[in-house]
């Protein structure tokens, strides 16, 4: 699907940068391995029910020295997608993974209705008005349970709609699209990511609660490693190992 | 690409509106020829330099007595894109259709980046959080010249992408992809549009320009059908016929 679209400029690039695990291990990985010097990363304000996320992508943003954090205010998308997320709506509740119905499990209450989608094309076409050629994004293996806009198959989709750009085309990049969350937490470790200035719980309280699918998630990639998670929990049972 | 996608509900519908003829006369023919009974439409701000396609969408909603008008701020995105289209940027020239250079013609100053897919995006996650199915989407045949994004490949790919969704998917319609503007536009007689109250010169003077590409385009789609069109045009030669 590249081919014919050479001289690319792999130095300049452009990340989704949330604040969670997964986009700031994306970000250190970026600048120490793949070897980015320029990195602009974009973290979108959508209605989040809390901003400690966001406190975290500025810290890392600022921790790796990039050249530009753009915030960018979509409000108008929390008003557009009012009363279909858990992420997003007060009213809605978030449920622990092990209230989880085997019929939520393809589709859980926190999913925000084709978001990724809608970061990813305002990401390409900021991308696309600075010359930057190259978007990443941070997905991983594990996402694909509920969420079908963290598969590889949606990544692929989205690259085939882009590459029909007739001028410098924005490539997509998930290099942990294949990989599990244990896999990923290892790269950023030895890329030495601070993990106390990442958050992935999906309830903003002071602690994270440990109970919510994303927090049993990352303390169970942090088990797998064998090191302990700086984050501090709510539940310290199920952080204790 | 749609199959196993049963007992979709085509009475209710989303369209993007910009006040434009293929968009006025998509709406019209929605209602009278589809048979869609509920429609929402969405009108996005994104900075362009003139509001006259706005109040024409709004014009248009009215008269065509649709559930709901949405009217979405989304100037964040001329921001990211800021410097890179002649639509929304003072700073760039918007050329009279015989000044553009033969390197000009796939991707014209007036191109603004990726702005299909962001709005389609938007429109999709709008239609899925209110359990909407369809999205319509007025390109038409002739845009393919200069716009990648207005191309029978991009609706395709595009489609691919949404067929990946996991529970009601959102089915992408643009029905007038491989029609002419002419063609178009006899359906829009046919189902009554008023023209006089679409916008689709670029620049957004007290009359059109009669000389900008979307201009010329329009004044041969009237032509061809030998109606006369009722918006005013400052060059009166480009108009008589």
């Amino acid at each position: 699907m590249e081919t014919g679209k050479k001289n690319r400029d792999m130095s300049k690039a452009a990340i989704l940068l949330s604040g969670g695990m997964d986009s700031a291990t994306l970000l250190h990985y970026m600048k120490k391995t793949i070897g980015c010097s320029e990195i602009d990363a974009l973290t979108f304000y959508y209605g989040q029910k809390h901003s400690r996320e966001m406190e975290c992508a500025e810290w890392q943003a600022t921790s790796a020295g990039i050249r530009a954090h753009v915030q960018i205010d979509l409000s108008c998308y929390r008003e557009l997608i009012a009363g279909a997320s858990a992420l997003t709506d007060t009213q809605i509740t978030l449920p622990d993974l092990t209230d989880l119905s085997h019929d939520d499990l393809d589709q859980p209450p926190s999913y925000v209705p084709n978001r990724n989608m809608v970061f990813l094309s305002l990401a390409v076409a900021y991308a696309e008005a600075r010359g930057i050629e190259q978007v990443f994004f941070g997905a991983q293996m594990h996402d694909r349970y509920g969420y079908w806009d963290c598969t590889p198959e949606f990544i692929e989709r989205m690259k085939s709609v882009l590459a029909l750009g007739r001028r410098k085309t924005v490539l997509l990049r998930a290099p942990f699209i294949a990989m599990s969350k244990s896999e990923e937490l290892l790269i950023g470790l030895k890329a030495g990511v601070d993990y106390a200035h990442t958050w992935t719980c999906y309830r903003g309280q002071k602690k994270a609660c440990g109970s919510c699918p994303a927090c049993v998630e990352r303390l169970s990639a942090f088990e797998k490693v064998g090191v302990r998670d700086p984050v501090l929990y709510k539940k310290s049972a199920a952080a204790s190992f």
